[in-house]
């Protein structure tokens, strides 16, 4: 039977236990607002991930030194061949201090659309010192607008992005190595990137301009892009027009700089080392005509002629050979004739390999070695002479680095010591290069100590 | 009766009950100091909302074609009545790349006063290249610091904000459509803003200094300024001082510069679109004397004679016409004597609509009407001639931009073609002026695309 | 005896007890991953104070006009002995902008190694206007990476740090109020801080290079440091190397430019004011010889002979008074011989005293006064004339700031007049510097409003 205590035990039970889950309950209740509030805060800060300032940069600085005490002389541009594109290997061959400074702002409207600004101060500083405004180079590279995510844009352009403004292209790709684009598009534009034109094959249509008269700003030159990316393959066409350059143009000694040019790129993107071994490579295939005869920077040259042809190849890759061991070899080649002169003739040829022992996980030993071989004609064009030898550098530069593992971590601080040498020909091809030069004549050592950092 | 088991039992489940939840006692613990830990990370992310770094901008670039593939001539004073402050619409008329980076550090002090730090730089670039150290304009614009909040301010200055430095004064203000700020006060020197005059009045003051003579800093102006809000109503008064330059001034082909100057201004900042619709309207006139004749750009004209005189009128707003149209008109208008010459007069309107038709949330059509008449007798001052004729532009933009919705959304990516036309007299004023330029000279189309943002 | 229900009944009780607990326990689940969340919140925000971007700066803007309403004269170096390093009082003596913004990029590797890297630049502008493209002086002064935290570094490198690029040295230190260095190593090189020699000594050690010629860059400057920290003392030590700087050195109307030059300080680093009180003080004597007789910036004198030499002493502190006065007095001297032409002879010495009376929390009163006394014999140098004679300042400046409470709480906004006078004799040193110049001849006061910021 039950009685009055048989209900009223349980009940003290009940309130007890519950009355001791009390304080949980209180703290339960806010635990709702709790996970709300960490809903709030974890959206607050994924937003502030993607939106507002980003900075980015690239950064390399350093000192190179002869065996004189004097600066040293490089550059990846300071052979004859240098003179028509024909880069070297930099490792241990980089006076300048040189910096690009991003400053971008993001949102993300209420509809969806992403916006990206960015600007871009960049320094180009041959002197040492710490104050440089008379000598400097501090100017403004980028400015430009990214809109993505455009609710409106469907179909083939549902991933598309456009922009306008002054910047460098955004699918330009270069040789580290030899610090030389592959081909470089920039000026002040608009365009659309990423417009689907099929299932397997999207491209970006672009116009920039640029011009060959800065100052008057007289001799504009405009370059059309279509550029096209199919699997690992891509296919650049770009068309090149100065009206005014035959009649105005700044002529720089040639004959009859061309108004018209045409450029194209066919480039493969290698997702292994030619298939070998894990890492990657990169082949290019330019050629360029007339205006288009300055096969990488596009637009960049007012003087070639209206016959001036050019053909460049391009092959380098990275690979690890063994645990520690890692390996990037380069080739870079171009013939070219009728430049800037009528029958002119320029060949040249880089091999260039870079070879890493890594050490410790901070330390490792850079080797690198160039290889360049050249055949210059230029026909008197700025009182240039016709050259024909090779050049050669080696560079090891013991190195230090946050963490080792691949030919693009970085930052890196180098010492280093290079060894130059070239047939002395080649300090007959002009008066104003370092070829030649006092104290720069073949068959040196610098040295010296540099960092580089991207971000 | 109740027996030690009645007592026995319930306890038994008290306790059996309450251990079932001690793991959530547990974590109930660990709810207090996850509520306060909550407390701090919002605190802390509110604080960094507040203080720290903040990234402002704003931007235009693009280019500008005419119809034979050269730059464009343009800017929104580019016309005669342009030399002396007549601008006309900027839609589609603008040849440049221009931006100001705002670098701003904020902090807040233990007693709550509030520290803004800005730095601002600015380029103007006319050339289309990605390198422009040669003929780029990097410089400093702004460097100054604001302190509020001070908690030593009480009465009249409880709310007062004090500045020193460099700077664009707090409260400038523009007509956007036509690139002209209505006043635009800037230089170097200290101010208090928001000083509580009375109940609905507000006052400013401070004290500007400019230079005449850039190099030698010889010949400072000063401006003294007071400028008072009540309610939507604006009155300010500058007096302008510039001691040396009638002796030792630039003169620039004047006769007698004047030494002082005054100006003032009384504006209405309205909240609808004249009282029609929803929007806004400003309504501002100014009137300048001697060195106060440069009536926008304050103490900015060193060749004001003492008989300078100038009236001009600016009335400007924004409305919605229907869901889809947007309409923002504007009148600017000048008149005044004596300026540069005894006797010269100088008189120009400009009427500027544009229109605006949203089409999808990322693209509207924009539309920009501009007419502007002059009449100016410059009487020989640098070699310019009397004109008196009218200046006409119209354009389209085809607009992108993240989310359509009123005239001040940006950015916008758009391109345009443009028609500008004038009276052939116009191409008279000037040898060194755009307008009988060649290829420039009346009834032409240009092309172009263009961003701008602000931020 | 124990029934059924016995068991039961309590039974019931806790089953209910524990299931009115249930929502609790959802909850209580959530709380686990609630406090995980927050865990990682944490480290995300904890992450972000330390790595990614940084913006540090330094500022100051201002006006100076005498009282003819002219840009005043003035500038810690202005007076003749200012031409070889002896500064005066700044407070209310400087006419110009100058700021420095640093943009920093942070991160840590998976191994721990963090990275530092650091862009600076700087404009210093005397222009008071808000455009100074043509006349201004934006430049980079710093550009460089450094390293700290490395796993492989251990033994005496364990807390090391090394860097690479261009900077200003990590362990410069200034009198703040005479706005000079004591010591200034600058320039572009590779270094390693922080090595510990021995229990209580660390050392860095540094190679800088620097230009005399900053166009051709063909006479390089390498400054080999030794920094000593043992304690509160400090011993540095530096050579110098500028091998091409006799030959083909810029001279300057020098005789005998030297090629090579040693500087050593010895400094102590006090953390109190001279034992006396809270506060601190440093006691720095320099002597260098031949290049190093410029004994503050490092291999930044081109001029200096074989014979010349210097000694310089600086003695300062900051201290408190009583509750609300603070004084911070400064003593600066040098004595240099044959340093441009053989038998000159340069004796300098400065007192200076900055004194402060704190009156609100936001306000406070600031005085300063210098007493510099000078005997230059330059023997026909760059045309400047033998002078003997004393130079004083006095100046009080009234003082905004968000919280009083020290010597380098900054901001500040200032208003100020100065006082400057000093023997006639000075103004026949030189006839291209300020002294004698027209309105600059003794005995003027000189008004101004100013701010200064560091962050």
């Amino acid at each position: 039977m039950l009685t009055r205590k048989h209900i009223i035990l349980p009940v003290i039970g009940f309130v007890a236990g519950t009355v001791a889950c009390l304080p949980m309950l209180a703290s339960a209740q806010s635990d709702d607002s709790l996970a709300e509030r960490m809903d709030r805060l974890e959206r607050e800060i994924q937003e502030r991930e993607e939106t507002g300032f980003a900075f980015n940069g690239y950064a390399r600085s350093g000192i190179l030194s002869n065996d004189e005490g004097r600066r040293g002389v490089g550059g990846p541009f300071s052979t004859p061949a240098g003179s028509v594109g024909g880069a070297v290997g930099r490792l241990g061959n980089e006076p300048d201090t040189y910096y690009e400074a991003y400053l971008t702002h993001r949102s993300i409207a209420s509809n969806g659309t992403r916006t990206r600004f960015t600007a871009m101060i960049a320094d180009s500083l041959e002197s040492n010192n710490d104050w440089t405004a008379d000598v400097g180079n501090l100017n403004t590279r980028n400015v430009f607008v990214e809109l993505s995510h455009l609710p409106s844009f469907s179909g083939a352009f549902e991933n598309s992005t456009i922009w306008a403004g002054k910047r460098f292209d955004r699918d330009n790709f270069d040789i580290h190595w030899l610090d030389s684009d592959v081909v470089f598009l920039a000026g002040t534009g608009a365009g659309i990137y990423d417009v689907q034109m099929a299932d397997a094959w999207r491209a970006n249509f672009s116009l920039y301009a640029r011009d060959f008269e800065e100052e008057s700003g007289d001799v504009e030159v405009y370059i059309g892009t279509v550029n096209n990316f199919v699997g690992n393959w891509q296919w650049m066409l770009n068309g090149i027009s100065a009206p005014r350059n035959r009649d105005d143009g700044v002529g720089g000694g040639g004959e009859a700089p061309a108004n018209t040019g045409v450029q194209t790129m066919l480039a493969y993107h290698g997702d292994s080392f030619f298939g070998l071994s894990d890492g990657f490579f990169k082949v290019a295939l330019l050629y360029g005509a007339r205006l288009g005869a300055e096969v990488k920077v596009l637009g960049g040259d007012a003087n070639l002629q209206d016959d001036a042809q050019a053909l460049r190849l391009a092959i380098y890759g990275t690979t690890y050979l063994s645990e520690n061991w890692r390996l990037a070899p380069a080739i870079f080649a171009e013939a070219s004739q009728d430049r800037y002169v009528e029958d002119d003739d320029y060949r040249w040829l880089t091999l260039n390999m870079r070879l890493v022992r890594e050490i410790t996980s901070n330390f490792e030993l850079a080797f690198e070695g160039t290889w360049q071989t050249m055949d210059l004609e230029p026909e008197g064009y700025l009182d240039r002479n016709a050259v024909d030898g090779d050049f050669y550098k080696f560079t090891v530069a013991p190195t230090f680095k946050p963490e080792v593992g691949g030919f693009f971590q970085r930052p890196e601080i180098r010492v280093f010591a290079s060894y130059t040498d070239w047939d002395s020909a080649l300090n007959d091809y002009a008066a104003d290069d370092a070829f030649g030069s006092d104290g720069f004549t073949g068959g040196q050592w610098q040295f010296g100590a540099q960092t580089e950092i991207w971000f």
